[in-house]
């Protein structure tokens, strides 16, 4: 149904993508990028299970045995792409809260931030949500650990800021859930053809989720 | 993955059902129940692409020819599996809201059952989301009609609110879009694994909503 796949940029300090350019240069990484861009259009498409390694080659213009010089299986396909996007969304939710030194200012640009990755990638954010069931118990592990992480992360500048006295709730564990759930399910209901710009939804969601934490109890300084 | 799906309860007001059960009485309604619940089975184990019609009528004991009494194809199984769901959660939501009085406890009550039904359907849920592409352009639009349906009724409890001053916020639409992030969330994240009651995580989803729509500036009045 996805007639494009937005790509996710490679994540240059990733160890596999080092290891696999080191002795062959730049042009074996393209191949791997290409492969989990025309796997991540055929899983949207036909679903895991009715998506062959032949389709994904073929999409990628490569006979199946090139699929099987950078991946092991189908599955590793899969794998690959949900282990990129949960590390690429840690980085950038840790480098969200790094950029700055509120407890509010952390909050907001880590939903601003994480809210316009769902919009931008919301086609593989998809596939990676639908298709996690056909991980390996191993790989399902792996993946939820990174999005424990991610949690994590959020959890310590709730705790900051309600120790601060900047917000004012009781459950950490709740209200970091449905922080989560409102930049997540972005991914569902997200469509080009939707007017706001990818920032625009980043800062609603940046101010609700300042609202949902208690930041501010006067309305007027946290309206959407 | 899925080793049991929940059934999706006959709604007695249905005219397909009635229709259905008019000349041949309960039996016949059973079976299309049955299949339904097979086919929720089968598209989450196998996605719908990798499942057909004789995945379905095996699963529901029947011969693939006992679906096409019931069914005019694959993809009318998977819209009479949308369609009810989406028709008993819009049904609830306003059963939810006439049973309250203020807008706060419109909300609240509605909040709260509609994220019990995502908790107790939660893999109807995520199959009725995931396989939404592959339904038929109209039937498409007839399940979008009924979310935005869905969405209309949330909405003017707000606007509701707002007008009595018992709510304090901007963006009607926006707000109404991330109150349901926090619901049909619920059906990605929910694992019976989740030691919290459906009610439990109904009544905080409950208190985050008020929280969100400004309702109660003073933060120990509405604390998750």
């Amino acid at each position: 149904m996805l007639s494009t796949v937005s790509s996710i940029p490679r994540l240059s300090t990733d160890p596999d993508d080092v290891a696999a350019s080191g002795t062959v240069g730049a042009p074996q990484s393209d191949t791997v990028q290409r492969l989990l861009d025309a796997a991540a259009q055929a899983f949207a498409d036909r679903g895991y299970h009715a998506t062959t390694t032949r389709d994904i080659a073929s999409r990628a213009g490569l006979s199946p045995a090139g699929v099987y010089v950078h991946f092991s299986s189908k599955e590793d396909v899969l794998y690959q792409l949900s282990r990129r996007g949960h590390q690429q969304a840690l980085d950038l939710v840790r480098a969200a809260i790094a950029s700055a030194a509120s407890p509010a200012a952390q909050l907001a640009a880590a939903m601003s931030r994480f809210t316009v990755w769902h919009v931008e990638h919301y086609d593989i954010a998809r596939v990676v949500q639908h298709e996690f069931p056909h991980l390996s118990q191993e790989h399902r592990d792996e993946v939820l650990d990174l999005r424990k992480q991610i949690d994590r992360a959020l959890r310590q500048v709730l705790i900051a800021g309600r120790a601060s006295g900047d917000f004012a709730l009781d459950h950490i564990a709740n209200t970091t859930l449905a922080l989560l759930s409102m930049v997540v399910d972005v991914a569902r209901w997200y469509t080009p053809a939707i007017a706001r710009t990818p920032e625009q939804i980043g800062q609603t969601n940046a101010v609700l989720g300042l609202r949902l934490v208690g930041y501010a109890a006067s309305p007027t300084r946290a309206r959407p």
